[in-house]
């Protein structure tokens, strides 16, 4: 059910989701409301009188209970229940503030790796990767003293029309105790096989099905895959209800490899040392069994219930966990060992699952742009479209690939894990704590922001240093290059240990009792993470004489938090100045294909088809690509042909800001651009 | 070339290849020459005189200078060059002798596990198991630096028309480095799949072709493969050049699980003993291991030329060796864990030979009718033909296959391992020393044998047992019972430690330094085992409506030594009383068929098809086979119709030989039937 929320003195409206939360409401609405602890009701700043209409909330002692029953509520604790109004008062506006400056979240808000997050692809039906059976036989006797294989075929096939089935030794170890324990009534786990892919044509389709375990009884109402995605930074999962074709849990755990190093060529480095290969692929393996463990606790379930495991990562994740040579993935002319993997036991690579869970691989197309794009391409369906797509995935390095279903062309740029909040001093993944969205008043200076699960701020993610930096740069608090400005009248701006840095939040209102900042260094690594990522788009493009205004679609992947936003995506450069309406956020593309394969396997076809279409033009060694590297080293881009809208609206905007600081009250209009009501959620 | 030899003074001639030794082209003639050393040069008994023609020999300390001019060798140490004409001494003949005695060798004598012994199937050709192919690839460049996995397909599709190719992780884990040490030159072993196969219906006949192995430079001149037959008693292998397509070597070893049990039954009751499993597996494979060294050794090579193994081997020893539960095998209604076996690496299990080398094991039919006997009817032919064939392998268990090119039909009975010499107080396999031709001097009672390879006698193998039992029967040395006759005039019929006994080497003449002798509990054994296989076969004939006169072929399959003998097979009812030009001796028809799926790949998919052909009748538990070996019990059977021309011939023969005991030198015609001269080899 839907409301429609106006916030006063402005007159803007959003419709929002009953039961959404007022301060997400504001900040989706684009209006500024004070609130520096990130949404818990704690520092008391985001104070708003509900005129009409009905919201929950409870008093808290910020409020007094004459001012509770006159209307005044915390707007970060209070959740829509009907249309109503709600006005804003100076001093939670921030004293000064520029008349009705919007915030332009954009509509593409969208979860990390959500339950809700969806695959784009389309024409998938559920037809799990393992199916589990039940089956009554009946006891051998001497008339018929067929094998126990041969008696539960003729079973299967009986019973469940099954045939053409294939064995393991593993399950067939057990299977004459099994059998007999369980009075021959058992359950079978059947797979399509997961063999290493022909490496030049199709794979033989008439593939017997595999008979991968057994177990006593009938269990077959436990029937769990975990889909997996493996960044550099992050490993992230799910655990999926094959019968019910449901995500039941999601977990993500730094990958512990980190310690080593936080790209994949430190990760390279460290293999070729001695025992580094063993102790790379072991620390990414004990981060599995974390997501797994808590995957399994949080759904108070058991991992003997899980079937299979179906993981997407980039090429070097891959082969340092399967155990290949990663050597010459870092080595010009960047050579992988392979691209399709074989399918392996879970177990024999160390993960802590029952024996028989097998462990597939996505395949990868080249050194850096590997199964987790493969994976991420299949759920976004552009191997399904005619509409010329440009697909990005901003991790650790930055992965783009441009198509449509008739062809598909894909390069790597390293980035940095800077969006992932690598290398920035208080980056972190977007988990609770992490500050998510953030606003400025850029005449107070004084920030609105909000943290996931609006828990007490503990750290930046990637889709809050996005609009710190668009905001910071829209309210000139920084240059075009970066740089702060040193002469603006807040202790928020102030020179730290490391250089200049904004406070976002005080030690008082954070989790950790410090600071939390944004440095000059930060805004660097940053600048250089989305100056390779748009050059990469860039040369990419021109290499097929293309430009951005030809593409139909922007698709972006990738673990940013809820508030990733467009406008300001664009404001940095870091994505394309192409209209709003065609840009899609995917979320984890990579998870969500790897979820897709657990949901559907004929979708393991798919997956080959897309590996095998996508042709990896090399961008490391490509002058024409440093070339346009530099030119992306400015926000938004030396060429501000290239961001026409975005360059203008800054430049207006930053006009108002450094007039009205010189001039306050001088300047009361809107604006331009981007303003009025908009749906929300 | 061939050369007949006339042995004088009964003037029976044979036809012999240039270069086969005296002592056996008299046996094999049927003419008796006392030999008791085995044929070593050793005893000096063997005296013959060189009439006409040439022999090659050496002079001996038994023959002084004069009598080697005049013309006298030792028939044991003397190769045929010529035609030849031989004059056997009274002397050496036996003083006393029934006149022109012949032995009845038959024709079908065949060397076991012989380079020369041949599949009878047809129609096959030579296309190797595994193969081995230089690559040279091209160094990758940035303009190509596809996967090492899919340059090194490209190249094997370019330079050998090679698509389709699926790679293991073994494989692909050293597949950068040796890619890159060996500077792109490189050879590739590659495989069909030997995936467990489709247990109802076919399997995928698209599958592609499998890399297992990777190796530096160019090593396609080595390519071997390890054929191997498991018995319950003995390992026996053929190393296999799979480019020449040639069998290199052969070896056998001891079962070393025999430590644990004589036949299957005891093996699986050690197996459910605690850790009685892991330590059976681990003997016979300590038992292969040793194979595999004798035929590294014997041809000089290594075992990282090994390729491949194929195992054809009886359902016991296949669940055992891969680590299979077996407690089911034995208790009724008598269930295998499976009979079609998935392909693992021989590593995996043990085995002493390179990582990435590939272990199949032939399929089974029910428990007691196992891969090995697949295996046989693969090598046989029988599913080619139209002929109604009778397939009998005589090892541990006698199994017995019927039928033809459209159905077969078979049967397992335990006739203990008498016939490879378990249970039998001087038995042995038929290798160096083993007596394997025996004949006896019925009214001196001393006998004429030869031992495999001529070596001093250490004991009796299958096919010496063979003939001991009919020669001692013919000779009324034992009546029908196996009873031994008190009142003889030998003092090489005695009371010994375990009753009466026939001392068949005397200590002075066996290397041992003992008395070899077969005992009347030896007799009981072999009558024990030779009664449930022919009660085996009457009973499949019966349950068909079908009698011994309707088969066209029967094929005698198992380890015997070179002197197997029809006659003496029938007259002692092991083998049914038809016509000599209906048996076929096939030798280790399981180890032959083992090697041809080496030598043709095309062969797996008649495996399947055998295999799934075959269908299994129980008689364990069967009353008509009970009452059949119950009948069975005597020499040759208690129903003489069953055996008429036998029957008709031993009445004759022991008649006469008892008639010439009381009242010597009255009978001296010959006795009647199946003489004349005969080709031999």
């Amino acid at each position: 059910m839907k409301n429609t929320v106006t916030f006063l003195p402005d007159n803007i409206s959003i419709v929002v989701d009953r039961g959404t939360n007022l301060l997400e409401a504001a900040l989706a609405a684009g209006v500024h409301i004070n609130a520096s602890c990130g949404g818990q009701g704690l520092c008391g700043k985001c104070r708003v009188l509900v005129e009409a209409g009905e919201v929950d909330s409870k008093r808290t002692e910020k409020i007094s209970k004459q001012e509770y029953d006159q209307g005044w509520r915390q707007a970060c604790t209070s959740l829509v229940l009907s249309d109503c109004t709600v006005r804003i008062p100076p001093e939670s506006r921030g004293a000064k503030r520029l008349k009705a400056q919007k915030l332009d979240m954009g509509k593409a808000d969208r979860k990390i790796a959500s339950l809700k997050t969806k695959p784009l692809a389309e024409g998938w039906v559920f037809d799990p990767l393992a199916i589990k059976v039940p089956v009554q036989l009946a006891p051998p006797t001497l008339n018929d003293n067929v094998s126990d294989l041969t008696r539960l075929s003729l079973g299967l096939k009986q019973q469940h029309d099954i045939e053409n089935l294939s064995v393991d030794l593993r399950c067939l170890k057990a299977m004459p105790k099994i059998l007999r324990s369980a009075d021959w009534n058992v359950t079978a786990t059947l797979m399509p096989p997961l063999e290493p892919e022909a490496i030049l044509s199709e794979g033989a389709k008439s593939a017997p099905l595999r008979l991968v375990r057994l177990e006593p009884g009938d269990t077959s109402e436990f029937n769990l895959a975990v889909a997996l995605d493996i960044g550099t930074t992050t490993v992230c999962a799910e655990l999926i209800d094959l019968n019910m074709g449901k995500v039941l849990a999601e977990a993500a755990e730094y990958n512990r490899q980190a310690q080593y190093g936080d790209d994949v060529i430190s990760r390279i480095t460290y293999a070729q040392k001695p025992d580094g290969k063993q102790k790379l692929q072991s620390l990414v393996v004990s981060s599995i069994n974390q997501v797994v463990d808590e995957l399994v606790e949080q759904t108070n379930t058991s991992k003997k219930n899980i079937s299979c495991i179906a993981s997407a990562a980039n090429t070097t994740m891959t082969h340092l966990l399967l155990g290949l040579e990663t050597r010459y993935i870092r080595e010009t002319p960047y050579v992988p060992a392979a691209n399709f993997m074989p399918a392996v036991y879970a177990s024999d690579i160390g993960i802590d699952v029952p024996d028989c869970v097998e462990f597939y691989s996505f395949p990868a197309v080249a050194s850096y742009v590997g199964g987790d794009i493969v994976s991420g391409i299949l759920s976004s369906g552009v191997f399904q479209k005619e509409q010329l797509t440009l697909y990005i995935d901003i991790g650790t390095n930055g992965e783009i690939v441009l198509g449509n279903r008739d062809w598909l062309v894909c390069a790597a740029c390293s980035m940095g894990p800077a969006f992932e909040g690598g290398g920035i001093q208080y980056g972190m993944r977007a988990e609770p704590g992490a500050i998510e969205g953030f606003h400025i008043n850029p005449l107070t200076l004084e920030p609105m922001l909000i943290t996931v699960e609006r828990k007490r701020p503990r750290g930046i993610c990637g889709s809050g240093l996005i609009s710190i930096l668009a905001e910071l740069l829209s309210a000139c608090v920084i240059d075009r290059n970066g740089k702060f400005a040193h002469d603006l009248p807040s202790d928020r701006i102030r020179e730290g240990r490391f250089g200049w840095e904004y406070v976002v939040t005080r030690a008082q209102e954070s989790a950790t009792r410090s600071d939390i900042v944004i440095t000059e260094v930060d805004i660097e690594n940053l600048i250089r993470a989305k100056a390779a990522l748009f050059a990469g788009c860039l040369t990419l493009l021109e290499s097929l004489s293309l430009t951005f205004d030809e593409l139909d679609r922007v698709i972006i992947a990738g673990a940013f938090g809820r508030y990733i936003n467009i406008e300001n995506g664009k404001r940095i450069g870091l994505f394309p100045d192409i209209p709003d309406e065609k840009f899609q956020f995917l979320g984890n593309g990579s998870l969500i294909g790897s979820r897709l394969v657990c949901l559907c396997r004929e979708m393991l076809d798919e997956v080959q088809r897309i590996a095998k279409m996508m042709t990896n033009i090399e961008l490391s060694d490509n002058p024409s690509f440093m070339d346009k590297y530099m030119g992306a080293l400015f926000l938004p881009h030396t060429d501000e042909h290239l961001f026409p809208d975005v360059s203008e609206y800054l430049r207006s905007t930053r006009q108002t800001v450094r007039s009205e600081r010189k001039h306050p009250g001088e300047f009361q209009t809107r604006p331009p651009g981007r303003l009025g009501s908009q749906e929300y959620a």
